[in-house]
């Protein structure tokens, strides 16, 4: 599937991947009404808003991207019928040829990360039947649980020919709360970082924040599971970090990095160059609010309520301009 | 709903959660076969055979414990009709009077933990309504994005009386890759220890596990939203690593402690005793696959399957028992 998403962003000649991220204050009055009119003021009535709503933007958007990012929190937040949502929009998507990182940030001990990656990267068995619970194409994951809860995910992955993006640093104002920590190994402590050390040819540099540790066990998963240039494990770190993206672009070179946080959480496309390789691959940028509620923003405001998809489409060529203007190899 | 959960404890003497895991090869085949029969092999199917399965527990056990702790992902692997006898069940066993804790492990950025936070504790504005989407109790939540991802749960949990427990130490064998690694202080950075510190009057210790940075940071959340005795910030720390345990317990006073682990992972009851207080309350203690599959254990094969909620029955006794033996102030 990383395959897939590096043809997609060849194609496209954009690292881009819109967030489905939707909220009822993003979506016009005239959508919303007219749901509610069928379903009432319900979960229904809610998720078929949404489901309109993100329709719309798919259709005006989708030859312009590789990819999209529903996070599924914004659908869950609306129970079953928003789930079902969440569902629907990830087949829509995929039968218009993108690809699909459902945005999860699931993970848990073995056994329990073993379901969430049945649910969705793989298949389950019911009886004689091989059946499908969410098949999005890509996952994000949570890493504190260590290689047992994401060794689950990779056993899937590898049967089915899908990636995961672990996270690594979160674009947050608080990430650095735990994330930047300095380590430091207890003496006899067995080193869980051997494969940078090894790497540096020395024990020199025992000193380092968690992120860093975490970018190295993504670093080590990632060579353990490779597509062609890059692996099917990816990495999570914010556009509200450049220092660090500099940093972790070299601890994890076979990596595709997922970078949430461009735009309205204010990461800027000229610091965002250091995430990608010189070949002018290796990242992925995230914008959720910044396209699907375009039409809100001063920029986009001409279009109006009535022609917001449209607006996201002109948000998403800017995007993919500001973006190409700084990366190496375009 | 802390209180609620310490009434449930005392009530029934026992510091005891099931965890409503189910997988399809729990459940006996005369559920599965009836399910199969009347929705085909399909994820309704099989999830209509959990939902068999659990209705049966619950209705052995609910009168001899004080919750229950539904896994998500085992519900999230057959899909929409999964979620669907998720949420069936978190209705079924609040009618029985059962706190639902919804193992869900959730975390994100601000605004996406906000909508977590809302789909599992709290209820949702559509227009003039305000409507539940699945309506736990408690809810657990991952801990890497720092204050930023906890704080909306905080802040659902106070308007809704409901409570957290986060993630700290767990009970998986690699979990200490990343939550045992030793930190330190960085020259000049800011200090998230503070409380310790200042409890302990000094700046002797600057080196700590992050598990325990973690629990630091529990404790502070904890002091800033307490129920009567108890906050309603509690723990999760596996009953696999009761060291750990034994200075949790001490670096988060006021935080209940969710113990997974005990069983079929390996923690043993007399381990246990330190992750409660002296007044007997201060921990509870999950059991899965040793309560849900009990007939599947030699101790209680006699029951056999067509009697499996008995066994489970036998089974919820024999923990309690187990545990109260241990457990100081009983």
């Amino acid at each position: 599937m990383i395959q897939k998403l590096i043809e997609n962003i060849k194609k496209t000649n954009a690292p881009v991947v819109v967030g489905l991220d939707p909220m009822l204050s993003y979506i016009p009055e005239h959508i919303t009404r007219a749901s509610y009119a069928e379903y009432g003021e319900t979960l229904e009535g809610a998720a078929d808003a949404i489901w309109q709503f993100n329709k719309k933007i798919v259709d005006a958007v989708y030859d312009l991207i590789p990819a999209v990012k529903p996070q599924i929190a914004m659908y869950e937040q609306f129970g079953i019928p928003g789930l079902s949502v969440f569902r629907k929009t990830v087949d829509y998507c995929k039968e218009k040829g993108l690809i699909v990182i459902g945005d999860v940030k699931r993970g848990d001990i073995g056994s329990t990360s073993a379901a969430y990656a049945t649910a969705h990267l793989g298949r389950i068995q019911v009886g004689s039947q091989m059946l499908t619970p969410f098949g999005e194409d890509f996952a994000t994951v949570n890493p504190y649980f260590g290689t047992d809860g994401i060794k689950p995910f990779l056993d899937v992955c590898r049967e089915e020919k899908k990636g995961i993006f672990i996270l690594v640093k979160t674009s947050n104002p608080s990430s650095g709360e735990f994330q930047d920590r300095l380590l430091t190994e207890a003496p006899g402590a067995p080193s869980s970082s051997g494969g940078r050390w090894a790497a540096d040819g020395g024990f020199a540099n025992s000193e380092k924040p968690l992120y860093e540790a975490v970018g190295e066990k993504v670093a080590e998963w990632a060579e353990a599971f490779m597509g062609d240039a890059y692996s099917y494990v990816g990495a999570v770190v914010g556009a509200t970090y450049p220092e660090m993206g500099r940093i972790l672009r070299r601890v994890m070179p076979k990596s595709y990095i997922l970078v949430p946080g461009y735009g309205a959480q204010g990461g800027r496309a000229k610091d965002l160059a250091p995430y990608f390789n010189e070949d002018g691959l290796g990242a992925i940028v995230n914008s959720s609010r910044g396209i699907i509620a375009a039409y809100k923003q001063e920029k986009y405001a001409a279009f109006g309520p009535d022609h917001f998809a449209e607006a996201s489409r002109a948000a998403v060529k800017d995007m993919i301009d500001d973006l190409n203007a700084v990366i190496c190899g375009q």
